[in-house]
């Protein structure tokens, strides 16, 4: 059984929205049936034409899409929202409403107000809410996160977690459509960096740890001469049970493609990953002995290794990583449709993780304005 | 307009079948309609159910299929051949005759005279034909043939080439059905290890660096005892122009999973490539800078770069890849049907690249036999 | 003419006394012929007939060497004081007030009062002073502040510096004699980490990048149970100028032996350094082009070209660098000494360093006191 | 007890003297007391003066010194000899006959005759002879070799063994006095690179592995227009019991500094050393676990860590190599003027070693020479 699925978002000149079609595709278990893709209509429909969609499920609006397919008997089985980031929580709110599942992309919402409204909707409704996280979905992060939480590495101590990108480092550079709106307060919130890539970093520690934070001391900095949200950000942590942890986060760091990297720190051993280079993970003992672990390595524990679908050797990435929150979600998605679902099954961050993304980016945009100042939980 | 394509072979229990439909699904240029996936139907009705294909194009044979596509209106426009090596010969020729373009997994053929049958079949038809040398489809790869060809390296002098891996190091060890096949010389012709992984390195040469082949002396040998197909090999190799190549493959070498690496010397400059690692490149200049570029960069010529799905930093992979082969091979096809095809839009190894790589199996199969001594092309 | 040396500490069971002497021999341009290694006189002979030093020449107390070398008409050129750091401050002085020229392991001192009488009093005496900070010594660390000096990679906008152990990861691991002292807040001071490690990073940032700190905010913590000084430090850092830096020192990071590693970005491009691969250097320009420059190279500025010892390949290291401070250390003192010295020549850690880094310590520990708040300098 | 030594060849203008003089330095147990450093003597005299040597034991030719220093009661304890290939055999004929003990730079002589005869003269009168195969000294070198023989790997199967510079990659490229003598077959025999390098090659290899030539098949090119002897070079090996092994050496390779790299695959497991990274070696097991371990682990075996100098993390390098193949070297001559000397302490390359390499140079240029073929030894 494929499902259908909708989206909204990823018209023409979308980058992310492409992005999430392939990922669905590679595996084929959900097929595009609905979709507005634009607020610009001829925008819908062009693209609806391409991917040869029915012109009767090309919608004017979100609004009247989640209402309609609500509605058919043959609707949609969940929506992918891949608008911007200030347009995210009404647009879910309005298909939790009509009662359809969401996949939503990071960052959640603007506000933690927008965030945990999302969260209280999702569970009242009883709705599977899916943020693409995408880094979270490699399996060396799945790994990572089995071997801490079976004690692998001993309590953790320390964790140094950095995302650099150099993409951003001209005041003019820039990515065109995408650069823009990412610096810009109105479409972005008060947080460019650390929103978009602060998220990241908050999320695959706590996928990879389970630590929860208790605060944060942040300093958001505005590198680039005349632009006006951070892109440079530093951020010391304290988790509960007395870990601590280092953040970096930076858009001017030239050299950096998407470097997002994580090391983790145990009194029995330490893990190191880097999201550049997914098909490893290094694994350190108290001994020194340093072990580099391929995916599709008898080593890596079963439900990591579920996800792969090449052997070792034949690079998997980006693509397969955001795949493999898909492939969960949507197992989900048919459990529920056949009564056999259970909340163990959720193996892709939620909308409770997403919400956490917001509440740290909160955090530390008090802190950074109130002088560097430790800000709690 | 998206194109519609069969499959012979992929049924269950496959693995390149799915590696296929995973890489054409990436950009949804084309559908799955038509099968033949298994000599046992039903296992080609089984698995046509799950893919969602109609049931009267299941078919009990590849020529029953050949000949049914072919008679449609809405016929398949290609086909994909993905069985076993030494049935290639007999199910291509099948659907050329058919007057269908056919995509058929590397090997091409079990020795030269069905691989030049193929050759002329395909030029006297007038059909495309695409040999899935997965790896000469990697941005990278692209980008290295484009450097050498306008001459940044200067002339090529020696290619150091190797693939070796590790998963066949114990006479018992597997892979199951894939290991067995691959190991029996009935299915896989006079070479087990060479045919498989030497015709990759042959065609990844041919392709980067434009050098034809002038004699080989290559050393075969069988390292796992009871095993009967060579399962190590050395060569060298002599190109016209006087450079020289040093090739090794293996699939004893305890640690490699899938290690293609080429190294290119020319007098002006090297280059530096590795399959495991395809997001990037280094280019080394005579002064001795060493330079490494990543699919995605400014530098990254236009021809190449045309491939990339994701900005750097987002890894691409296998599946990308082979994604590429079909792009251009899709486009062709297109360009076939709508009268716009010129021999100049051909961007993949088609039938005349397969038939170079039986070639120089079978001049390595001679030298190896006559003890090691140089066979002309 | 090469110089003689006598030596305060580095008795039997001393690592860094040998250390010292084995880069001072690489090169051959001092010898020894004094020393008091020891507190425990038999020790001081012991050591001394080992290393061929005439019985006369080893002395009971640093106090009564400093006083008859200075006398002495064959009298030592330099010491060389590699003692704890609680014990630097009055030997140094002793030398110094004796009219000798002084090398000293670093950390400089315990306290900046401490050190800025030590820089009064070289200045006053008109002496040199080296405080060995190994890693300046560096051919590629040399080479990245010539590349920064001169504008390569434009204004330095942020830099990354950290420096992990695992060394001391267990509360009783720890390299014996070496680990004791360095966890004695007696033999210490207030900080061990910070202390030992933290001084490195200030001085190689200083070294490559020329800022001046302008405030510090720090949280250093004591992770392994039942210990008293800290042994894992965050510390973020304002620049004059507007730069920003965030360091991380620590012991306790299993897997990590020496991981002394820069990061500089600049808005013209970026440079990456790490010690434990000291023959090699990165270097990023704006375009993203990424260069790896090997010691030995064309590329390599003059001054930092003129300390290899061997062509690019043969790998240098530790001593090498260790070797170069003192190659410039002791090319000044022969220009004292035949009255050719002048500033300019001065091409190694001086006085003034090894205060700055006291400096820093101190700022640090304020910050960390007080709740990890901003200090000034 | 310092023992004494001479030297011959290492004059003014010579790179490799200076090489040896500083790795004997770095532990200082053995010092220079005479020398004939030229035939020119004026570079004698000035050489020694500048090394501190007294007058009288500055030697117009190495005949005379060999003669007087042996009737000296204060004789050198050894000679070292850093003169060009061709002269290796006169010169070490001349000291083992005067009694003393040689180190003599590798290749050990331009034929098997010569080779043989000092292999012969050496042990009729009971003499050490170290020919410095630098990188045999390496701790991981040393480490591999140790766990090859306790079967850590189990058997050998097959050996990848490369050393590719590109430091002659013109035709007028260089390195000026070096450069010239390598390429002129007055001085180096009838081959360059192949003499140079693939001497290094075998050497490491029967060092680690203990395996024994059989027979070679080498192609031995002239690659560079205008050249005389080989700079390029493949070598096909096979060994008793089996194993195969592929060498290339090169010296017109660009962006390779000095590249010996070896891989060594058994049917247990695979090890990788990498020369120009020899601080750490990579271990790989039938189960696919890469583990990368450093030198001063506590997994290296004692015999190899006893020659570590410096905690891991703090780099080793060439000169630390060299110094090892002289500690092992030293200790013996000691032992053997102390009569407690056994053969089971030589632990450095001996004549017999330099004797293998010559045998391989000249089995290859037999097997080149006649067209490729299999030479058996």
């Amino acid at each position: 059984m494929r499902l259908k699925y909708g989206m909204v978002g990823g018209g023409a000149g979308s980058f992310i929205g492409g992005a999430h079609r392939r990922s669905i595709n590679l595996d084929g278990e959900a097929v595009l049936v609905a979709g507005s893709f634009s607020r610009d209509y001829e925008n819908t429909l062009a693209t609806g034409r391409e991917l040869g969609i029915a012109e009767d499920r090309l919608y004017k609006s979100y609004a009247g899409m989640a209402k309609a397919e609500a509605q058919r008997e043959d609707g949609i089985d969940f929506v992918v929202v891949v608008t911007p980031n200030h347009t995210h929580y009404a647009i879910c709110k309005a298909f939790l409403e009509a009662g359809i599942h969401v996949s939503c992309d990071k960052p959640l919402a603007v506000n933690t107000g927008q965030a945990f409204e999302l969260e209280r909707l999702a569970r009242e409704k009883d709705l599977l809410f899916l943020v693409t996280y995408t880094y979270a979905g490699h399996v060396t992060a799945k790994y990572a996160a089995d071997l801490i939480k079976s004690g692998q590495i001993g309590q953790v101590r320390t964790v140094m977690a950095e995302y650099p990108q150099g993409w951003l480092a001209d005041v003019d550079s820039g990515g065109g459509k995408q650069g823009e709106w990412r610096r810009d307060p109105a479409q972005s919130g008060n947080t460019n960096c650390l929103g978009d890539l602060g998220t990241h970093v908050e999320n695959i520690v706590a996928t990879m740890t389970g630590l929860k934070i208790k605060r944060v001391l942040a300093k958001m900095d505005v590198v680039v001469p005349g632009r006006v949200l951070d892109d440079n950000d530093f951020v010391m942590v304290e988790y509960e049970g007395g870990a601590t942890g280092l953040y970096w986060t930076s858009q001017i760091a030239i050299g950096h493609d998407n470097s997002l990297r994580v090391r983790v720190y145990g009194d029995e051993g330490t893990i190191l990953w880097f999201q550049e280079e997914p098909e490893k993970i290094t694994v350190i003992r108290k001994d020194g002995s340093l072990t580099e672990q391929h995916r599709g390595y008898p080593a890596i524990t079963p439900g990591a290794a579920a996800y792969s679908r090449l052997p070792s050797g034949h690079p998997e990435g980006w693509f397969e990583a955001m795949a493999n929150l898909y492939a969960s979600f949507i197992k989900c998605v048919k459990a529920k449709k056949e009564g056999t679902f259970s909340r163990g099954m959720i193996d892709f961050p939620t909308v409770e993780d997403g919400a956490e993304g917001i509440r740290f980016v909160e955090a530390c945009l008090e802190s950074s304005r109130n002088g560097n100042v430790w800000v709690e939980y």
